[in-house]
């Protein structure tokens, strides 16, 4: 099976049809089609060969769309890059892609230069924008005009379809390596819960570079829905959007929700064909959960949990379960249908139903392995089984619980203590708006629990205040030891995750 | 993946609840777990390995299932073998498929002297009946009893699952060898448009030896629903198991649906809990279909059309394109999600949207290929597509049209006749029960469209009758030139699907 293969379908059942809307453009399914053949044959006129890497830097738009199905006509893989990347970053990610091609729209034109000037192997820049050409580049509606559609590459199930690059979280940034398969096998994955249909108008809203956006990016297309598209998060345009698209599903990850629920401007929007809003990416507080069910009482909420390594997604929590006094709602969900979850411990054996382990997964969606990493993709994929780094445990309803990354587990005075959990128990305060609890070295504990934290606007609360606030939702021994406030939004990865690294390096310097 | 996975999942989930009901048997899933690893340890100390073929020969029931599951536990592959076969043929299978091991119930029970007889390969059979142990036979309940649970056997994604013999509709009976990941795959494509979730209780009514049913046993494990078993195709015995069972979801093949909606006996039937009826295996008369609509009207149709070298769904037409008055009625349905579909011509390239072609597949669903006979499978996998010998056309909304099975079609006068075409006319007769068209030998014509019919009790169609009756319906070099009636029903294939092969026979002789 091939990723294009879905975009055939939608053609095919739905050529005329609105396939994206972004700004001023809006295009069929049968137009859409017609540009990623062309762009196919442009890229095999810039020489461009089967599985050669082609990067792209670029906030959302209906181009980054007809890159993603262009390289894959091609027969070529993408590399998606990260767009809150520091520009050694992206040339670090470009050189050991060996991306030999970059698309870049207005926002990152910029610092095209110094990043070729680090890439004497990067070929050719094509430019996605709209503004001024910069120099150097090629003009990606001239190659669109200039080239006659390529036939649809001949590629096996198991080719490259792209290197994504992990989101340098716990580490330097490793290439995962997805088949077409995987992708498409993920794709499979969601539709049964998600919901989605030929009905279904879907808003990019998260970054289009993230699995968690991209992987609905393909059931949508499978469905031959619509594509609406804003070029980043932002409430206004989401909500004007919603309005003017009809949109049904959208994606967001739980700091965004946090923001939408947060911003008074619910009330009066016309969201009203708004059926399904998807989580996922990093952990969701109940709290902030049960505050965006209220605050959007006729949407179904559904979680996604999963990682890159997944394509993305390993446990999915449907909407049925998304009610208040609902004991999953802490929960990632159960195995998607197509998708073989286990808890384990070190040695591969899997641990008793209701305790901790990591968490494994099997299944066409998991990945080939870490591009150029053989050692690290031996330590992730063993015996079969995808090690997520991920402390959980299911429970008899075959519910998995994520208790903590195996990463951000702190272990202080000889208890295992889950930052997850301390962070739910603080996000229940009302003045808190964001938090994120890590292990400060203690000569006396080996770590300490520390909680960094942003109030509200006109939130009052202190440290004192906060951890008695605590005491008697958490044990005693997982109070925070110190808290530490702070103006500004917590550091966010290109998915939204807060990076509790940045964090760990703040407080210790 | 392997098909495991959905029992695991479905142990994960719903460990206590009702897994299969038949006869006077229930079981949880964890009980059914239970067995299936015990059983495949029982095949273990039979000297059963890797991808060696164990065969079944039974009526459905509980134990087929546990089979099917014990096999793939144990890593074997299964080879079910079609109920309908003679002695001799039964024999061919086992013998071509070189099967170790069978397992026959009371019905089969029987033949196994004879068959044995021809099959000094074969090592063991095994006894699933409730009546006196055949001699020479191995107790099904002693096995289970007297070995320990095996653990799940490391199978790859691409191993071999199962040999399944297709219908034999067209010449000698050909094994197709489907991997776990086709299985899989296929199981994943059928979710989201059947609708089946944790409430569906699935009826096997149609015989489990077949892709038809067996495909929607898989879907049923993964979701964790409930399976209830009738040992044949009985409307007496179905109406009461969906009352018992309150029965959500049942596949019949379109001669079974005939026989129910005619039967007289829907009416104070307790059917309120049916929610989706499955169709397919062989073409549906559209007068048939909206009879049945009428009869059922809260269930939603769904129709699967595919073959056994797709294990078995290319396409699905949903219950949404089911009401009256639809253009859509006649077709097979739109693309599985994760189905490429593609009408070619001879040489292998696509026809425009409404040009009749043959229809082919791609996916991961496709078969690996014919067991042992690579010259056919080299004829039907061409260019990394499904051939599926099947004519039909997709509109422009990619619904795909089967105007015949391509050696059904007949040439009459150098026009091309479709004879699904001419069934269709015939069947909104009200007089006829069940009819079948083939061309039979012709000097003038080259072939004849000759029509076999059966009428309805108390019917009295001529052959003057039927054809003034079809003029106008069809161009008239489409009209029947012959008609022959007949009292018994017409000839089946296990699978439900009308024998024209036997009825050429029959005509000629």
């Amino acid at each position: 099976m091939r990723i294009t293969q879905t975009l055939r379908r939608a053609v095919q059942t739905r050529a005329d049809a609105t396939a994206t809307i972004c700004g001023n453009r809006e295009q069929t399914w049968r137009e859409l089609r017609d540009r990623v053949a062309r762009l196919a044959g442009a890229l095999h006129g810039l020489g461009v060969q089967a599985e050669d890497r082609v990067a792209i830097l670029a906030l959302n738009s209906d181009r980054y769309l007809e890159y993603l199905y262009g390289v894959s006509w091609a027969g070529a893989a993408a590399n998606p890059v990260n767009i809150r990347l520091a520009p050694p970053e992206i040339a670090y990610t470009l050189e050991d892609s060996e991306s030999r091609v970059l698309f870049v729209d207005d926002a990152f034109a910029p610092v095209v230069a110094q990043i070729r000037a680090q890439l004497p192997a990067l070929e050719h820049v094509v430019f996605i924008g709209d503004g001024e050409l910069p120099e150097g580049c090629l003009a990606y509606e001239d190659l669109i005009a200039n080239h006659a559609p390529a036939a649809e590459a001949e590629v096996r199930g198991d080719a490259l379809a792209g290197l994504f690059y992990t989101g340098g979280t716990t580490g330097k940034s490793k290439g995962v390596m997805l088949s077409h398969d995987a992708i498409v096998y993920n794709m499979l994955n969601m539709l049964p819960m998600l919901g989605y249909d030929q009905t279904a108008v879907y808003l990019h809203a998260a970054p289009m570079f993230h699995l968690a956006d991209m992987a609905n990016t393909h059931a949508v297309t499978a469905v031959g829905g619509t594509h609406c598209v804003i070029p980043r998060f932002d409430i206004d345009a989401l909500l004007a959007m919603i309005a003017r698209g009809k949109v049904t599903h959208t994606m967001l990850v739980p700091t965004m929700i946090n923001m939408l629920v947060s911003s008074g401007k619910l009330e009066g929007a016309d969201i009203a064909s708004l059926r399904r809003m998807l989580y996922g990416a990093s952990p969701m507080p109940e709290a902030l959960l049960l505050r965006a069910m209220k605050a959007l009482p006729g949407v179904g909420f559904v979680q996604g949990y999963g990682q890159t390594e997944a394509a993305p997604v390993v446990t999915l929590l449907p909407a049925e379960a998304h009610y208040p006094g609902s004991d999953k709602l802490t929960s990632a969900g159960v195995p998607a249908y197509g998708v073989d979850v286990a808890i384990m411990d070190e040695a591969g054996s899997e641990v008793a139903t209701g305790t901790v382990g990591e968490v494994c997964a099997r299944g066409l969606n998991i990945m080939q392995g870490y591009w150029k990493r053989p050692e690290q993709t031996a330590e992730t994929l063993r015996d079969g089984w995808l090690r997520t780094g991920d402390l959980g445990y299911m429970d008899g309803d075959g519910y998995v619980f994520i208790v903590d990354r195996a990463k951000d587990m702190i272990i202080s005075g000889g208890e295992n203590i889950f930052s997850v959990e301390v962070e739910g128990a603080i996000y229940q305060h009302p003045d808190v708006q964001e938090t994120a609890v890590i292990g400060l070295p203690s000569e006396q504990w080996g770590e300490a629990v520390h909680a960094v934290i942003v109030l509200r606007e006109g939130g009052t609360a202190t440290e004192a205040d906060i951890i008695a606030h605590c005491r008697g939702l958490i044990a005693d021994y997982k109070l925070p030891r110190s808290i530490s406030f702070r103006e500004e939004a917590l550091p966010l990865s290109g998915a939204g995750k807060i990076l509790k690294t940045e964090l760990r390096k703040e407080l210790a310097g």
